[in-house]
């Protein structure tokens, strides 16, 4: 009997595994993205129609957009909290000849999706890229592939429209130097939209293997010795900078405050802030020295110069009065460090509440250069010209949190809602498991930044506005979740 | 060949599914948890001891101990941060007139351990019951034992020494109101440890059956109307204090803010904390009752109250500056607030630094009292009574954070050491999960209180001396756990 049970044990065993294997094997090797062939045809047209049609760009702004990884809300003076604890003399420098929007956010609580919400202005399921991907082959994406569901996309899709490809229509110089993460196979890595120049990695620092790209090609080979990465990359920005006589966008993404922590041998224990210091002040440095060129050369004051982070602090760094960190959808999450310094046009020394999210940076450029949005698709995002010129108030009626393709929570400028029991997954819902269920909650920003008291029963009429924006806005994904429009 | 292979299948299923079960009913079935017959009879030798030995009854004080449930160190003015959003006015007048300690810690992150500690002096893996436990018979307490190793203890062990009996060998009228959370069976209930009157739950407010005790007895049965909890605890506190002719200590310990909130219904909506600052409100009111009575009999300039909590907040409330929340050893779990107030001794309107824990609370009953430790235990707790008086630095050297069985940091009054990867698991682990392993960590929590940097570069002595710290007070516990001395 025994030895009967035994043999029927490992039979059953052995026919799982084999099952489970070939499973695998049949998704892994049945799986290839498809990108979207009407869409790619419609942002063809509409970059060759703002090829043709970019009149303005001879008083347009040179811009460098500089994005730190996992630099939290309160870890810069510019942010909040801790000006003396890290030292950020250029940055503080920038903030106060230029303006800080208090209130602004990461379009996603981890690094892929914010970035892919960055450059195209839409949220994070409408581009295409909901989830952090990782190096084609490696263990992580294949349980990543896994977990998540058949066909998700490891790739930003090529029919989004980037905005280096908006400026790269519109005549600029288009460059990227820093951690793309946004796929690592063709045609999504950073040449195929719209960079012209590319030197970096194509992933997070803690992925491997982690190596330097020079375009499509690997300079460095892994593993990088990463105690100079932040200075590597400064010097190809700085060097991006010299080389560029006509009107230039440069995309800085720093690999750093991002878990593993390096920064040069010389720079060890100097910060109040520790290592996580030492890597903050190092990049500091490096924006002193590209103001710097950008000062030498003229260029400084027709250059707007955006600084902000990819999402909230992970294992280190300081979200502020925020409630939570990376990878969940409260304020710590989100809400990060925005600086903009454009001395021809933003008025130095402001420091602005009107809520805004990364989405909003192509529509943005898209206002400064007087061009038209596409028409085939929805752009989340609006123009934070006005604000950032004159103090208007916030384009946005509404902001929604996703963290992958699940809306999580809406706010207004004052009021922030939180979506009820069983819409949750991964890990929001892991940070504040326990045996009582996720509920409903309504969150006065105002009077409460840490989202500590839930006011449902004291603002029944708002609580019952964003429950509905919430309900809304998830049907509205759900029937149109990449945002066509006919 | 499918036909053969189902019903191996379903033989192994059945099988196993047998096995377990068997494996689960000898377990269930076989636990009994036994007490420690030596130390009962140390116990007992001691105390009569005490009965025998106390002398300055006379001039000690009464001891009223509030504790609350879950409530933040920002969620009240003596905490931090929040005094605008949540009104407590009579908890603010005792602390303007007596003491806040701005650095005390719980004794653990989450309710069991914590209330072992406060009660009995030792860390709750000395005092025997590190984990949550569960109301007999349930559901979760059926999944605890899965999931806990075999023999979890589920109730305070016998020989353990609480406060209550000490205070009542020496001549005390002894008194306990609310949740007791420390097993729910004899020889471990409130009455069996030293509490000659008990009325409150056993549970926290979100385990059933939720009933109300009256010593040994239920008077109101499950399930409890609970918007009328917090005012029915009050209620027997005064009639506790009113027929307390003699010496006193009554423990009153809230099942609030822990979830579920509920508060009486002409309360809802009156604070801008929403149901959360509703439900601190009225319980604020319950303590002017409390003060006034002792005003009014003459014993308020004698009675020492103290008010604290069992750990940082859960899923509402504030946490103030501190990183986490209840469940993990951040600051954010277990630094709470705390106030004194014994007008005789207490001299008015101070704020001291000095790091202190719950487990402080019975040394420093035996310091007020002049009465000797057992000497068949060590006490983990040292009498806060020169910090109280007049603001002696900290008792301890060191502060040892505690959750489960595990060891998670240990501290000086500046810096905070955690420990390497590989001693972790439970919430803590979770909390800061990801796809790097939790790493040794050094905050200086005098310039970070919100534990945002490593300055382990910085400060390599420190570290050297911490971890050192670190490693012995683990191998004293391996060899030791419950700490009885020779």
């Amino acid at each position: 009997m025994i030895k009967h049970l035994l043999i029927s044990f490992f039979t059953v065993i052995v026919v799982l595994t084999l099952a489970i294997a070939a499973w695998v094997g049949y998704r892994y090797a049945s799986f290839e993205q498809l990108d979207d062939n009407t869409h790619l045809q419609a942002k063809a047209e509409y970059l060759e129609h703002l090829a043709s049609s970019a009149t303005s760009v001879n008083t347009a702004p040179n811009i460098l957009f500089i994005l730190y990884d996992d630099m939290g809300y309160g870890d810069i003076g510019a942010g909040e909290t801790n000006p003396d604890v890290i030292a950020t003399p250029n940055i503080d420098a920038l903030a106060a000849a230029g303006l800080v929007l208090s209130d602004f956010h990461s379009p996603a609580p981890v690094c892929t999706p914010s970035r892919a919400g960055y450059l195209t202005g839409r949220l994070a399921p409408r581009a295409g890229l909901p989830d952090v991907v990782f190096p084609s082959g490696s263990t992580k994406a294949f349980i990543s592939s896994l977990l998540l569901k058949s066909g998700s996309p490891v790739r930003l899709p090529a029919e989004e429209i980037t905005v280096a490809e908006v400026l790269r229509a519109a005549g600029y110089r288009t460059g990227m130097v820093g951690k793309w993460h946004l796929g690592d196979s063709r045609p999504s890595l950073p040449n195929d939209l719209g960079f012209e120049h590319y030197y970096g990695a194509l992933y997070s620092n803690d992925m491997e293997p982690f190596a330097l790209y020079r375009n499509r090609v690997v300079e460095v080979p892994a593993p990088v010795d990463q105690r100079y990465l932040s200075e590597r990359y400064t010097e190809e920005a700085l060097a991006f900078l010299r080389a560029s006589d006509e009107r230039f966008f440069l995309y800085f993404a720093h690999n750093f405050p991002h878990d593993p922590l390096h920064s040069r041998d010389e720079r060890l224990g100097t910060s109040d802030g520790g290592l996580y210091g030492d890597v903050l002040e190092e990049i500091d440095d490096g924006v002193g020295i590209l103001v710097e060129e950008l000062r030498y050369s003229g260029k400084l004051d027709n250059t707007l110069i955006i600084i902000t982070s990819d999402n909230g602090p992970w294992f280190l760094g300081n979200a502020g009065d925020q409630r939570g960190r990376k990878g969940n959808t409260f304020e710590g999450g989100m809400r990060v460090p925005f600086i903009a310094h454009w001395p021809a046009e933003i008025p130095q020394g402001r420091s602005e509440p009107a809520m805004a999210m990364g989405i909003d940076l192509l529509p943005t450029v898209l206002d400064i250069l007087a061009l038209p949005a596409p028409n085939d698709r929805i752009l989340d995002g609006r123009s934070m010209l006005p604000t950032l010129t004159r103090g208007a108030a916030s384009p946005h009626q509404y902001l929604h949190y996703y963290d992958g393709e699940t809306l999580f929570a809406v706010r207004d400028q004052r009021f922030k809602y939180r979506g009820p029991a069983g819409v949750f997954y991964g890990t929001d819902q892991m940070l504040i498991s326990g045996s009582i269920p996720q509920k409903e909650w309504l969150f006065d920003l105002q009077s409460d930044p840490g989202e500590s008291y839930d006011v449902s029963a004291r603002h029944p009429q708002k609580l019952a506005e964003l429950r509905a924006e919430f309900n809304r806005k998830n049907a509205e994904m759900q029937s149109n979740l990449r945002g066509w429009t006919p």
